[in-house]
């Protein structure tokens, strides 16, 4: 087997621990004669699966008892919709654009009520996090929406912006469990699970509940009403089974890794090594000012299309897999999830160097 | 091992060759180095992986080129809402109501227009499918609706309804890949893949193209906008990767079995071999009248609660998993999809012999 080293925005590298595990147990679920992907949704095995992994979840998040977990389907981008059905209650909301995915969600949230851009980082090519000390929240907004972590231009926010009193909501799909996070500070988080905790397929949705209250509006689809799924304990419909249940695998691997705290020291770690060689590369440059730079995807390019491919195509040669920039941003890209280990990083970061010395 | 015959309605039995292959690939796929749940769903592996689902579907179930295979989020109980999203351009619909999946889909569509019911079954508990062959069609109806196989009451369309010219939209979810179908006869079909063709998380539909069109109601959610996925080939968002991957060999499977012509073949000789030991019972009887019942899932009570909870709790310590009726309908039911093998009925016959033989 040929060594490989997957910086893959997501799908994503797992921790290997996982993968034998869910080998093991594929036949047999530990005694029970069957697969996890055979078993009812409503059956006992299963029930202590998905219980198994909410608590888990609000044990690594600290999630206070007045927020639901939800696990859905429809990923992060069905969120985008789903978010303004079920909180819009004045058909207001106010955005902060910092790149391709908020911008996503800004476009998908117009369908359903007057939606303002009170920052946006679009004049610097999404390079940085705007000042959002002081923003012109709207009165009557029902929610002020922040991508915490763009996977796609590499910026991250490591202070949430002040709302003057409105619930936030935040995507945090590439963010997730990679640090830990003050839930409280939040009236709605979610992440698709397939970057830093698990398989895609699956969402993460962390509500609080006095959100929910009103039902959302009367055209949201049942699978998205956000009451309807807390009220069935995720279970209005089937739901994703295997998913949940590698997320529970991933959720007891960072337990045991020593949690967020323990996350948050390796991905710096990562990061830094990284980000440090490329402002000190001539050949190289980050695409994102420091402050702002995300710990988990990392976007840097030689400025010239052609050598940034050729760099990918000797990297893919040589087993590291996935370093193409996002199609919406270009250059390079190398996300650092929680189970890409140091190594992976230092090997990268020589790949990186020969490359350099070889070009000049 | 303690064997195990698992006769759930959904997420239920796969074929063990499924399983076997799913873990002997799990932590390197065919010579890639990581696992399919590692890998970026644009990825070369995976986009073979894809096709070549879409490819075994087309050729197994005959699908014209003017129709779009579609692999979705959002389970079958999503498409409740999508469904009438889609399609409504006069805000109106015919349901054909015959059981608790209908009913379910018949209540979300009421949010979207004027949706009448041109049939019933629930005068006899929906033990039945009613005569279909001249309904009061509307004139403006957009689509017509059924479930073609209620899990629940365990009653199947052995002929699709006359719709006098109106397209015909298809809940397959139990009955997709049991018999050979005439797709060319739906507008849309859609199916969850956890009964007969893979595991929960993932819904394929199979949409004629001119039904999309218009693109649908301006509030539809993106993820639900069947014509911006076709578009998109099923990578508007992430796809749920690792259940399609499970799908796809299933589909392999079934045509190393001999097609659906060979899955009809079984199916019917394993409901036989059930129904006809029920029908001579003088303990059990099935709930559905003879020509209207299901291949797939066969409902049948005591008549008394006590004794099918008796029954149930006997079976499942003798390891016969899954014979609790749905919630809504009660009794007993035993699914009996392509991955259930005739020895299994046959040993479920011979449990329920010896339970009434005990109970005489």
């Amino acid at each position: 087997m040929k060594g490989i080293w997957n910086f893959s925005a997501g799908p994503a590298v797992l921790p290997r621990s996982v993968l034998r595990e869910a080998a093991a147990e594929m036949e047999n679920y530990r005694g029970w004669g069957m697969s996890v992907m055979e078993m009812s949704h409503r059956s006992e095995a299963f029930g202590e699966i998905i219980g198994q992994a909410e608590q888990d979840l609000r044990a690594l998040m600290h999630i206070p008892q007045n927020y639901h977990v939800l696990f859905l389907q429809g990923g992060a981008t069905g969120q985008f919709a789903a978010v303004p059905m079920n909180f819009m209650k004045n058909r207001r909301a106010d955005y902060i654009i910092t790149g391709f995915w908020s911008e996503r969600a800004y476009t998908q949230a117009q369908r359903y009520g007057d939606v303002r851009v009170v920052a946006t980082s679009a004049d610097r090519d999404h390079s940085y996090i705007p000042d959002c000390t002081d923003l012109p929240i709207s009165r009557q907004a029902d929610y002020v929406y922040i991508c915490e972590n763009d996977t796609a231009h590499g910026t991250q926010f490591f202070h949430l912006p002040e709302t003057k009193g409105k619930p936030l909501v935040a995507d945090l799909s590439s963010c997730l469990l990679s640090a830990p996070v003050e839930t409280e500070k939040y009236a709605m988080l979610f992440a698709g699970t397939q970057k830093n905790a698990g398989i895609a397929g699956l969402t993460i949705a962390v509500v609080r509940e006095d959100m929910m209250e009103n039902g959302g509006l009367p055209e949201t689809p049942g699978t998205m009403q956000y009451q309807n799924i807390a009220k069935n304990r995720s279970m209005f419909q089937t739901p994703p089974t295997y998913p949940i249940y590698i997320c529970g695998k991933v959720l007891q691997w960072i337990r045991r890794q020593g949690g967020l705290e323990e996350m948050k020291r390796q991905n710096r770690k990562k990061a830094a090594l990284l980000y440090d060689y490329l402002d000190e590369s001539r050949l190289f440059h980050p695409l994102v000012e420091p402050p702002y730079r995300s710990m988990v995807n990392v976007t840097f390019t030689t400025g010239v299309p052609q050598t940034n491919t050729q760099l990918a195509s000797l990297a893919e040669k040589e087993g590291f897999i996935g370093l193409k920039g996002h199609r919406a941003v270009g250059g390079l890209r190398a996300s650092l999830y929680n189970a890409m280990p140091y190594e992976g990083v230092e090997r990268l970061v020589d790949l990186l160097h020969r490359f350099e010395k070889s070009s000049v």
